[in-house]
């Protein structure tokens, strides 16, 4: 799958949420497109390459698509997780309630810092960078959430792929490097505001008459 | 434009920044695709969209495309922001270097937590909730960053929509109301994680020999 197919797929999964939370036992592809902004023709390629099979006018059930789509992402296959950099971004993430639902488990967290090292973070014990090595040996985490200042995140990511980490969520604002056997998910949070931004935009009253387009 | 098409110009201007770095004063309709997992033509569309028109063989201005990119999603105009929670997830945020370059200042803070009642964030005071109403007359803020326990975050987001604020960045796991005028973002972080669950999913040795699909 590509990034634009992954993000609806992410899309979809949220909208089923929200229906299940409704009672709702089956979706609609129109509530499917709705849900990311794109055609119900598309919806229905996607359902395609999931074997999700519709019921004429009921639509997709809401249970097996869940399911689908949670199995393609690979949610359900338990993940270690190590929170590197235990500042206030790892905190926040570290308590965001965000891991069950996508398969992890945060198994290991470290940081610098001699005033955090020692202290407890979801239940886990913050070491230091330097024991990091070790450390994911015993506690096996295939991936690492890099929340460290942007002027160290290459040096510790390094660090990271010589311990044997697979994935990288990165949230420093730079682009890591890393070999082609890891793989690395940029948390772009500009997104967001970007995106709030042109939002924002279309609802501003217009000054000029709107144009046509 | 749809989400899709929103999720598209972000990608594509991370893409041309990395081109600005690497020196690069074109951009290819195939580099564009590369960054979000497009087709060309998909590209092309967006670019007619866009007015962008480019040469044949070298592609489209970076500098210029950056432009009509920010346009399109309003960039260059100045917007107040509130910080609304400055528990560690609010600090991470503020601190993060994310709102300048998408047009963003943060004019105003709040949190209930007397400690935090009157310490500095990004140079600005932090203020009790209770004071937000007039602080937000005070200082205009067309926008709140919605930082606050998941518990409280539909009467916070209340409280933010009766104080004027347009516009919602919101961090809690759950969907905040708000009257039609008023456009919510909901910063999924749980995508990020399932992003990276399938792309680890991708990168394993397979264990089975790997189907024709």
């Amino acid at each position: 799958m590509k990034r634009a197919q992954i993000f609806r797929l992410e899309h979809y999964l949220m909208r089923l949420m929200e229906l299940k939370i409704r009672g709702a036992a089956y979706a609609t592809s129109d509530a499917l497109a709705d849900a990311v902004g794109v055609s119900g023709s598309r919806v229905r390629q996607d359902m395609m390459a999931l074997q999700a099979v519709g019921k004429p006018h009921s639509g997709y059930s809401v249970d097996e698509l869940e399911i689908r789509i949670r199995d393609a992402l690979d949610l359900y296959r338990p993940k270690g997780m190590a929170i590197v950099g235990c500042g206030n971004l790892g905190h926040a993430l570290a308590n965001a309630g965000i891991w069950e639902r996508a398969g992890f488990t945060v198994r290991a967290a470290f940081d610098v810092d001699p005033a955090k090292v020692g202290q407890s973070l979801v239940g886990v014990t913050i070491r230091h960078l330097d024991e990091l090595p070790g450390a994911l040996a015993d506690e096996p985490c295939v991936a690492a959430c890099l929340t460290v200042p942007t002027e160290v995140a290459q040096t510790v990511a390094n660090l990271l792929v010589d311990a044997g980490v697979k994935g990288i969520w990165n949230f420093a604002s730079v682009d890591v490097k890393a070999p082609m056997h890891v793989v690395i998910e940029n948390q772009r949070l500009e997104f967001g505001l970007m995106t709030l931004s042109y939002l924002l935009k279309l609802h501003r009253p217009p000054k000029t008459p709107p144009s046509g387009g």
